[in-house]
């Protein structure tokens, strides 16, 4: 059945570009010359700065109409984006033509977990850099439209204490997500298997706050070619590289394979990230934490669950796993899942679970089908019932992330 | 239908432990002080010595005949395991008992892609030893009952064009698979996308022999909490380090992951595996090459297959990769997947391709199910119709390694 027309598609994964004054607009003046600015460089390019580090592409892998010839180039400038990028009103007339209802949109400069946050070396700089940007997601850009934005935050992973305090600040603004590192482990922070981040599990279990994992948070990219190497970018003799040649263009010279290998096996990351949490003991202790695995596709949820289950069953006498708990029935309970395209998913979405199934855009990325996402969401979901279509297009969403229509 | 007697269990991935005179019996005199032998250590464990290192874990994982509790005891000593594990007769009997016609048996002591004598000092010696071990695998190990066992052999990975004449060397004494490292990137050799190994491509070709890839070989251990380990243990104070920990019991002091997070995601490797090689340009080059997929599982192909062909969908218009060649295209031709259990790769055989699955026993590790294999297999195929299972247990092995009934 074709997609019916009442059914609102509510996007869990979508991605905005930070204006320039996003920061300057709410520092305090003490921190306005360390704080992040845009710098325009000797070649004309605009370039985050903070701290006395530069950050290249204000826009990475921004690419919303462009043709696929020219993903290659990154964004140098503002003017080199369409609109929706970094503004919140035209987004939202993007989101009209791509037939989208609501979108839930990840940061980009701070990186999706807030890696660069946590990587200055000013820690109360970097904390109200945080609290400004979680300010511009919930007053600035979702208030514009507030039935067309799920607000999204992001947390000082660097301090537990803090994070619980920043989410229950957030959360009482109306931060619905908050987006958390795949895995804390490349970032140098304990692992999901610690009970570090136990007082945080308790604060998103009291808030009901969504926790999303989006690839690439943790900053591991996946493929062998690329295992060692982490999504820093950085800046040399006027040029950008590693990132550069890894995000957007060409084989790097200390690693032959193309980018596109690692653009291929992007759910192995949250494979991992769903294995850490599935065998750490922490869901247990933890029975209304909800997950959402962004940008990692939902048909390999099977086989994953199989496998978890027969390793769960060999190896429960002499690891320390729980003995009782079987690994899919945690999946299953706290995991929920998205996808752009994947037909085999679709086709297996009663085993996968009709109501863990969401649907994302990606734009302004170069995953997303904009402006075509509805019409190819509806052509995905051509065989599927009425009822699942619209569980799948809205209504998980608006139920796990407690956005319901107005 | 029930799985017919008349059809053979033919399995694509067995191990077997090295005797004590696997090496000591076939080197040169000059070599057999630095070579690897047995040596007793104060405690009475049973130790393989190669030039100045010791390689702990004669067994490694055997647990074959053991119970699930005792699972976390390496063996020490030959007695610790029972016979089938290191004597190709009492083999034959324990595959008997397991309702297996053929097996094909991977290393233990020089790793499962040959990664020991990869990383010896002397290269001379360590080919020495390769040679050895290939001509105890198909002189000795296969040659006991040739119609039982499907020979395998390693290669001098450090070195193409010994690459190359080994691989006719071997192939000529019969052998029908090479197990080669799933990446060589961890290993510090060329990537798949290099050129280096043009030659040998060139090589499996002209001989016909398959190139099988098993999960660890590369010695990358899949997992956030593991992606910066690798397989080789140590010995310190007496004691084995690192891989007892990780592959045998419980969580190590630097890794707070139970080892069980990375047994669940195995598969991932071998998906990296795909990425590259599909990628890579070179089964364009080598249009006769097959690969197949050790300890991989199938049930996540096709969802891997639609992501690659969208990620390049869009971006070969401006990476170094083919813009004709589909590379779910190149998979289907190119791979073989197997599987121990996988309910939802049966479930979806179609899909991935009747006649590209094969079944593993995995005798003598903890994956394995012996004595039940041949029933647990039967089972899985329940609903498979006869002609289908015939494929999957028995027929697609016979054809892809070139292994008739005689």
């Amino acid at each position: 059945m074709p997609l019916q027309d009442h059914m609102q598609i509510i996007s869990v994964d979508d991605h905005l570009i930070e204006h320039p004054r996003v920061f300057t607009d709410r520092l305090a003046a003490k921190y306005l010359a360390e704080g992040p600015r845009i710098v325009e460089d000797e070649k004309g390019r605009h370039i985050w700065h903070f701290e006395d580090k530069v950050y290249p592409y204000i826009g990475l892998n921004a690419v919303a109409g462009k043709e696929p010839a020219q993903y290659g180039l990154e964004p140098l400038r503002f003017e080199d984006m369409i609109p929706g990028c970094y503004d919140p009103v035209e987004r939202v007339k993007d989101m009209d033509v791509d037939g989208v209802q609501a979108a839930c949109c990840f940061p980009s400069f701070p990186g999706f977990g807030g890696r660069v946050f946590l990587q200055a070396t000013n820690k109360d700089l970097a904390f109200a850099c945080l609290q400004a940007w979680n300010d511009f997601s919930t007053d600035e850009w979702c208030a514009t439209a507030p039935e067309r934005y799920v607000p999204l935050a992001l947390l000082p992973i660097w301090d537990v204490d803090r994070c619980v305090a920043e989410l229950k600040r957030v959360a009482a603004k109306g931060a619905r997500v908050v987006s958390f590192p795949d895995s804390p482990v490349p970032l140098g922070l304990p692992s999901f298997h610690s009970d570090h981040w136990g007082p945080l599990w308790d604060a998103f279990e009291e808030t009901g706050v969504v926790v999303s994992l989006h690839f690439g948070s943790g900053s591991f990219v996946p493929g062998f070619s690329a295992s060692a190497k982490q999504l820093s970018p950085t800046y040399k003799g006027g040029e950008f590289q590693s990132v550069s040649a890894r995000m957007g263009g060409n084989a790097v010279k200390d690693d032959d394979a193309p980018t596109v290998t690692s653009f291929a096996v992007y759910a192995t990351n949250l494979m991992w990230t769903a294995s850490d949490l599935v065998f750490s003991g922490q869901l247990q202790k933890h029975p209304r934490l909800k997950f959402m695995l962004a940008e990692g596709g939902i048909g390999w949820f099977p086989y994953i669950w199989e496998r978890m289950d027969q390793v769960w069953e060999r190896h429960r006498y002499y690891q320390p796993i729980d003995f009782d708990a079987r690994p899919s029935d945690l999946f299953k309970k706290h995991f929920w899942g998205c996808y752009i395209q994947d037909e085999f998913g679709i086709k297996n979405r009663h085993e996968i679970g009709i109501d863990r199934i969401c649907v994302e855009i990606d734009y302004p990325h170069s995953d997303s089908n904009w402006p075509n996402s509805r019409k190819l969401i509806a052509a995905s979901l051509a065989d599927v019932p009425d009822e699942e279509a619209h569980r799948i297009v809205e209504l998980n969403a608006r139920e796990v992330l407690n956005f319901p229509r107005s």
